[in-house]
């Protein structure tokens, strides 16, 4: 879709800002079924701060690739705040389920894609200027 | 994330469910990026129908993405209605932009993905029996 | 914010529609809040179905909302479906809250919050004709 | 709902939580009407800075209003950059509505729900030290 956008995109850096939409919503998914799987988990009561991380992390990640996806009017206020949110819960998603990652592998599957929308959160930001 | 899951599935048909969930994702970024690029037309004000079906689209595509990734106490009186609110959505917006596809990239982009997305609905609809 | 709206609503019911925005938001909320709720209680473990149902139904519950927040370009089989979808999941969460009624605070003033949510958004379907 | 939370809510102040919680819904809902009444607004041309700034801010503030919602292992970090973001894409909103706010009665609306979501933002990230 980025190609077909029918002005200039300005000065960003197309390639990772695609990266980093997709990047977004794989980690969106990703913790939303890592919350659900968790919650089916026999343990779920030492699941729970994961559960939580996994939602706040999910809701956070697709509301920036929303953001993201638009190009009209554009605010570097705005998008700066949005990526420097979602590359926090994104840190704190992936430390909390890099504990459960030797156990469950959803947690290990969903630990990695929040490292790399992190990482794509922050090469997007220093990219920003 | 499918494979991860701990419990049994049951009897849903996981291709067709992995399938949807991409499907819904991915038209969800293509109705957000679409309504924007509409926006940025130096002929918006005949888009204005377009650009509000596209929003409604990319909200009931990423919640209903959300409903399907979750298999805990699943409730299929609660996936088929947001798997019938999608596709319903998913042809209005497909209808809708395939009237500016000659014109407009996006549109024809978005009109594609909105009707792979209304056949995934459909498609996992008949599979729920 | 519907009386600022600039052009003419239709036949609509405003004071239905308002009150089923309302209602919508109110659930979206309180089901987010439950989910988090039953994550918190000892006995988690028994409330799974629970917190699944709570998140779906805040994910339909914000989508619908915002569906119904717009009027430009109405279509009322997308604003029926929404509608549908979301008094399936308000009545699947309020019969699964309303067994945790007596035992638990949020999951008692939740089923209150998704039975006028269902409530709303049927009346809202017989007024739409 | 926060009454009904089981366990400690710790030392948040439950007050400015609520207050807070409240405003990102509300302001949520507000952008998103405004949006859809900018859209349809004859000079529609004219307002697409509006829009996308409208469509930003009711994603972010939804999303901060469901992280806030939650009080299971709370991370201090994921809520202040939440709340950052949210403070940030509400002050953009208020700004670009504020204006058009002696032209159309949506967009002073709209600021004036932007300009109290923002000082919610910035009176709970105060209040959390």
């Amino acid at each position: 879709m980025l190609d077909s956008y029918p002005k200039d995109l300005g000065a960003i850096d197309k390639s990772k800002l695609g990266e980093c939409i997709k990047a977004c919503l794989e980690c969106g998914q990703a913790c939303t079924a890592c919350a659900d799987a968790c919650l089916s988990e026999d343990m779920v009561a030492e699941l729970t701060k994961c559960i939580r991380t996994n939602l706040d992390c999910a809701d956070i990640c697709l509301s920036t690739g929303s953001v993201l996806s638009r190009h009209t009017g554009y605010d570097a206020n705005v998008t700066r705040g949005a990526l420097q949110s979602c590359a926090a819960v994104c840190k704190a998603c992936a430390d909390e389920c890099e504990t459960h990652a030797d156990m469950h592998g959803h947690c290990r599957v969903c630990a990695q894609s929040c490292r790399r929308c992190e990482q794509a959160c922050n090469d997007l930001i220093a990219a920003l200027g």
